[in-house]
């Protein structure tokens, strides 16, 4: 039985709670917040389940295996280094940290003592991305020649990070998880409107090798909540709505025949269109996945898929989407294929 | 009575016949179509309409006041030029012209021959943009901070045009429409996925002076059918969703409360949400207003909204993202304030 | 060449011209109206056909082969037996006629003068309707178990029928399409809310032999619009929802497994949820088929689907409703087997 | 400080443990059920929360005050009984009881030990309900003309109770809530299609004094989820659809104006349409609100809105259900105004 320490009872913190609660070989046996409300919450959310407001006494605990980090990002780096020091794996939240150097850090820091870190990257475990992956992996979408993501909401602005850091490392774990290869370039293009330092609007176009280009639509300051993702395959086309309760994923049978016998006009494009076809999805709580996942990659030692690596990737594109934001949307290589060793 | 020729009985031609036709002091007298088929068509369709295979015969017609030239854009610079030379008042599709110096030219001869031009921008005479234009003239949404406009589907592939020229003509003539200023720059990224010169996939930034900016999302490869525009205000949001039968036009009264006092952390920002307004729109055909508004105009002398003039800023629009897709999205600066004039 | 008159320019009489006009081997001659405003428009809409003013004008032209009647229903029966007397084939409006005396005398008048009567059921000829018609026939969709269908929307209120002659022809003529066998027996329950005499509001069950039924929700007093039919099969479930531009019809591999063994608790009923399948649907224009098909049938001498037969059942099924709803419910049994030969 | 029992905890059990935890002056101080296995679950998800087996150890418990039932409803009556018997407030789940008359006893027990009962009917306490009413009584709806749900989804298929047991208690419990009077008569028809003695697709109409109507479509065996609400008033008109995040209800500023001058053709009926208004629902969990209610009741001493009369009314509603189904639609007449006292 694996015990698992919380930091941070926070807005994710009581569902990292519930759901370790739910692995069968893991207990949560401490919540650490600094936030004595926080901690009251805790007590009444989980009557059973010890608290404390320092998270020295949990890192240092010898009783916990696993240090599950939900606290603000410029955080992630002191308390995940002090928990690798004290032999614990760790689950922290996305981002990674608030930059690579610290991850770079960790990751080798992790490596020494044989520990695991794996960085929460829940939409990789949610029932969508899983049938998005099995359908490019059984070459039913094709080749992916764009993906084009908006995800818009209303707040909740942030004073740490802008709304790139926000929600970009959904969008970015997921491209990464799908596509065949890294992103070469980035480029950003953002608006700080309310002049507090962080762009509450941002639009990102990842460049990959050939014509193949992800774009993403971010927005902190949107009337609607939109989370949409057109996926154009060179055999089928797919959408991604995750508002709608069912038919989140849709494969349209629509593409386009290239006749290339015409060099008079140069090739012709024309278009078919088809049927629709809505896969069922597995409709397992991702988190709760996720983290039956983590403790059966430390009981076999395996290596986590969103691994510190993963993290870290991830981290290097949000520094790329910071800079070419400043360089008003000129395009930021990246090389990020070397950190796959 | 106003007497109509129509050139071009493509895919909107017969929608210029039908309407000029229901206008009051209107009459449409001749068809004129390259294609036979085409003219079969309008046989069919409109038995009482004379017809003719060569444009000649109908410019050069002195029983025709009016000309709408319904043809590729390749063709509007020679057919709207041969109109005005005889004296005939030029209704034209969109996009105005091929360049902006066509367009330079056909305005200057308009003025020369007291003629007017009105470009066909049908979108500014629908239900939908003519409630937004009285929302923010009211200043109901206040100053607009940014325009978020998806304009996709798939195809129809065009061999003479790329996704921009086809799709953005709708969405430049909108925000000129709506906005108080014309966008200070462009930047643009497109992809031409099948070679044959044309960019099907394209990604538009307009900015304007201060930190404002409308994004364009213009996609001919894409399994869904999206027109939605979300539009951020001062005051209030909106969303405009064209594809619904009701409802397109949603006022959301959310937005961002600045609390600049607390220096320390920066001005903190909060958000408000509270209820939405579907205003009843207009529900008249915009092209029907459109052609009884070239006909009150040419009758009053008044020079339309949707002149040469507007024809030509969005020519311009067009061709600096050209320009910037050739640049990989390098912003491409515009003055189009002096042709205000 | 088939030559066509219709009588009634008012909303549908428009299409009726649009859609003969379109048939190959047909040509609309004439477009009778008594109402003056209406023929102007038909001058405008359709400047080459001659209108009249007198229907007997039209019933008694010898040049006209095929008289379409798009009247109120009160009129149906007198202008369909003068056409009849006259040797012309007759395409009316639905309902067929005002009673089931008034269309079995008209059907008894065709026979005897080997003229074929075909009664406008444009649903039978749409790419939904026909899909439907396809899967169930290939046993895709196995034994229709019910099939529940919503019709409502803001008015038009009718000063000569209720909610029931005005809506419930549509399904009425859709489910004899679509079920094996006629319904037994019909209950009905309507309110008068304005006390002119026509119910607004209907609720209307159709039973068939077994435990099948058919349910139908009429109003002229909704403030949406709902054009929606589920149909519960015993092998797949299906919706239509006929409001949406694409994917009308969604079929569901859902349905239930039936575990008879226990016999202790009764029958145990399980449930199995799969993928969800959107054909592809024609996109004709229904009436354009509809009218090619009448002219088909009279040039080949068979007998439509929707003749007049078929429209009589469906004026049955209206009585037996208004029965019904004046019993307060009560069921009120049919026999529309026999009509069948 | 009230301390809770809870027995029975399958599906709904956990939202009573977790939300009575959460009220300020309450504490779920026992858990209860027959299945080891839901126990285990229990300790799980509230480690801290002693559980028994036996429903006499909780209820004869000298710690504990309020009794909260989310078993079968064949174990309300003994339950609740045995609770009351015992001196403690009981929150049963809806329906209330298996018949009216354990209910008419439950109530008088209550009465003459004075003790509190509510029926857990959640939606009175939702935003959307609360909104609802509150519209009604600031009349801005009007006279409610017609109120029409659908309550439609695929399963969950019960053993004990028929799809009227299951479902209408929902939307039974609203009606009562938010039209002036009571229903005076019933009438209900259902199918029974898999012959296990339980019918699984019903359709309810609920008569009330003038000619307004209540119609429940309730459908176990429907492919798609449905819950949405059309309510006409002689004012505005309104729509509930509870399965959308946001705007769940709309108001439309549609409706009918009558000129009743015309006696010629009778009352002539003409419609209006306008803009359409959604207001901001309260977004806390209703669960919780009435939980805070029963406990606030509880010290106050005051009768809860939902206590067993209402429940009881309910109780008589789907008892006439099931007469009228047996008679086959024949409406059944109901006299819940003398329970009122």
């Amino acid at each position: 039985m694996l015990k698992v320490g919380i930091i941070g009872f926070g807005y994710w913190g009581p569902n990292l709670v519930r759901n370790f609660h739910a692995v069968e070989d893991a207990q949560v046996v401490m919540i650490c917040d600094r936030d004595e409300r926080a901690l009251q919450r805790a007590h009444k959310m989980f009557p059973g389940v010890p608290t404390c407001s320092d998270s020295l006494d949990l890192l240092h605990s010898p009783g916990i295996d696993i240090v599950a980090i939900a606290t603000p990002v410029s955080a992630h780096y002191h308390l995940a280094k002090e928990a690798l020091m004290n032999g614990k794996h760790v689950f922290v939240e996305k981002p990674f940290t608030a930059n690579s150097k610290q991850a770079e850090e960790l990751i080798a820091l992790a490596e020494s003592r044989n520990l695991l870190i794996m960085v929460d990257h829940t939409f990789l475990f949610t029932g969508a991305v899983c049938k998005i992956k099995e359908l490019l992996d059984d070459d039913v979408i094709g080749d992916v020649m764009y993906y084009d993501s908006s995800r818009v909401n209303l707040g909740l602005f942030q004073s740490d990070v802008n709304v790139v850091w926000d929600l970009a490392p959904h969008d970015f774990s997921i491209i990464n998880h799908l596509m065949p290869d890294a992103p070469v370039a980035l480029s950003a293009q953002g608006i700080d409107f309310f002049s507090d330092g962080s762009e509450s609007v941002a639009y990102v176009t990842a460049h990959f090798s050939g014509k193949r280009i992800a774009h993403f639509n971010f927005n902190w300051f949107s009337p609607v909540k939109i989370r949409r993702t057109l996926i154009g395959g060179s055999r089928k086309m797919l959408v991604w709505n995750d508002l709608v309760p069912d038919e989140k994923v849709r494969v349209y049978d629509k593409g386009v025949i290239l006749d290339v016998n015409d060099g008079a006009l140069g090739s012709i494009v024309q278009y078919r269109t088809g049927d629709i076809y809505v896969p069922k999805l597995d409709g397992h709580e991702a988190l709760l996945k996720e983290c039956e996942y983590f403790v059966a990659c430390i009981k076999s030692g395996q290596k986590p898929m969103n691994d510190g690596v993963a993290g870290l990737k991830i981290v290097k594109m949000l520094e790329a989407c910071d800079a070419s934001m400043k360089r008003n949307g000129l395009p930021v290589e990246l090389d990020l294929a070397s950190l796959a060793l």
